[in-house]
């Protein structure tokens, strides 16, 4: 791999190749197409670049990029149905399609599938025994980041450490053990396991951020979706969080009125908007997006004396350089 | 143990010692919820059985039967919400009691929960990925059956066949593994855990048919809900499948015109369990248990001379005799 780009398409091919198969196709046929719809492919390619930094035979971890990836379509699938989200990547969500019965057992099996491909790899047991471990581990996180998410929409007011908690469960859990397991499975030592497994979950944090960030802040034509969907939904993101700390008296009226009605105009998007830049939120989360960057950092330079870290570095990079 | 009954009892005492915790509350409360309220718990104790013909240490195969348990409830939990059951068991459903979000995240969790005990299994770590590759076929397995049984809903007519396949896939293959898995983990031959593959697959399918038998024509103080529950539904289950086939046209015309009604009313049952009665179904019925009791006793003879299937077949006397 000359560059992570190369691993998107060498994954991209892999995942052509191995389409799901079976009868009934109402099981099979939503994961397919679930999958067909795009997506950054981060965490294949965080499982191919941590392969990578030990061996070279990349091909040997495709079922486990695969694993991670059919994972996060099944959770997509999953919270789609729990967000009545009608629209995923400009198409038809899997329960909009389909209905909510196949929405559900759909992703079941793709649960299934994902541990199904880390027992199906090439190596020895105990090796898969350990990403299986981590895995299920992993994947309980993201069922508590998803349920506190859930929680937070009830909650009337919601703190930025439990924000930060519950996204590094929800998603950046997920990214961090893509490059654990990649390397876990090229052979690294559980030192740099863990060191790959923290730089993870700093640039998933940072990953999260940004997503907030570009969501109100970011361009339409770049974004690929509306900007302002997190405040038509009312979503309490870190921008919220922090304008909710820095507002005087007329401004928290004004964004609590707008956040007490489920109006869907641009109107209240503009509104919110207009507040939130007053009080400098976009440059405040573009900080806590830099410093976990930063972080990430300085956790991967402690390998880079010893291991060619440079594609991770182009990612992260590139990720930090994102519109969309 | 001395007998099943021992088992389900040690089973329960694990259980009671192993609850779900951990925060928050939605995502774990619902899962010991189920689990609290009862059910035969004939899959954990197939678990034990089947250890217990190798090996004495019971102890040792609990967290193998809990995951069967678990991963048994999780199918409940969400083939509730499928089939939008308001009532389990006498007590209002995971998705009635908390809401659907709840009842589908929750059960992701247990399917993951479920895979983290074999994992935890004291054993090596050859024998636990191949009772998590098995675990995930027969899980797949479990899901095509689900599908099945939602398609035959929208269908005209299903044919004998396609339901005992059906049904094969949607409970026997459960049980199936969980005789086998137990003996696996205790040591068994492949040879001797095919055999109680196969024996586990026919007394589930006796098991499934006597279900639908029960729901007909049980009693309700023994069968511990409404008597006519299928019907109302208008459920296609072997019973009315072989109606089909042995009505004359007048039968036909009066069970098709039942069966297009979502009318809810004793009558309906009364009329329709009539005509079922008139036609011999129930005998035809417990004919076909029959049947699959008997295979399953010709395939634990082959073993009986070498092993001890003493508790095995008084399992299987006492689920024929069982009226609910």
């Amino acid at each position: 791999m000359e560059t992570y780009k190369h691993g998107i398409h060498a994954y991209l091919e892999y995942q052509k190749q191995h389409p799901f198969t079976g009868k009934p196709g109402e099981l099979y046929d939503p994961a397919n197409y679930i999958l067909s719809l795009g997506g950054k492919r981060i965490r294949p390619v965080l499982v191919l670049l941590g392969y990578g930094l030990f061996k070279s035979d990349i091909e040997n971890a495709m079922p486990l990029a695969h694993a991670v990836e059919v994972f996060h379509n099944f959770t997509l699938m999953h919270d789609d149905i729990m967000d009545r989200a009608e629209v995923r990547r400009g198409e038809p969500t899997v329960h909009q399609k389909w209905n909510d019965n196949i929405a559900i057992l759909s992703g079941d099996m793709m649960l299934v599938k994902a541990y199904a491909a880390i027992m199906g790899l090439k190596t020895d047991d105990a090796t898969k025994v350990s990403l299986s471990q981590e895995f299920g581990r992993m994947a309980e996180e993201v069922c508590v980041g998803q349920q506190f998410d859930m929680n937070f929409e009830d909650k009337s007011s919601v703190g930025k450490d439990e924000y930060l908690e519950m996204i590094k469960l929800k998603t950046s859990v997920l990214l961090a053990y893509s490059l654990k397991a990649g390397a876990k499975l090229g052979g690294a030592s559980s030192e740099d396991q863990n060191t790959l497994y923290e730089y993870g979950l700093n640039i998933g944090l940072a990953f999260q951020v940004m997503d907030d960030y570009l969501d109100t802040f970011g361009t339409a034509e770049n974004f690929g979706k509306r900007i302002g969907g997190d405040i038509l939904e009312n979503k309490k993101t870190l921008l919220w969080i922090e304008a909710q700390k820095r507002a005087n008296k007329e401004q928290k009226e004004a964004l609590n009125l707008w956040y007490a009605t489920t109006v869907q105009t641009q109107t209240k998007i503009d509104e919110v908007t207009k507040v939130f830049k007053s009080l400098n939120v976009d440059q405040y989360a573009q900080n806590i997006m830099n410093q976990y960057f930063e972080k990430a950092d300085d956790i991967i330079n402690a390998l880079s004396n010893r291991i060619d870290t440079k594609i991770l570095k182009e990612l992260a990079s590139d990720l930090k350089q994102r519109q969309s």
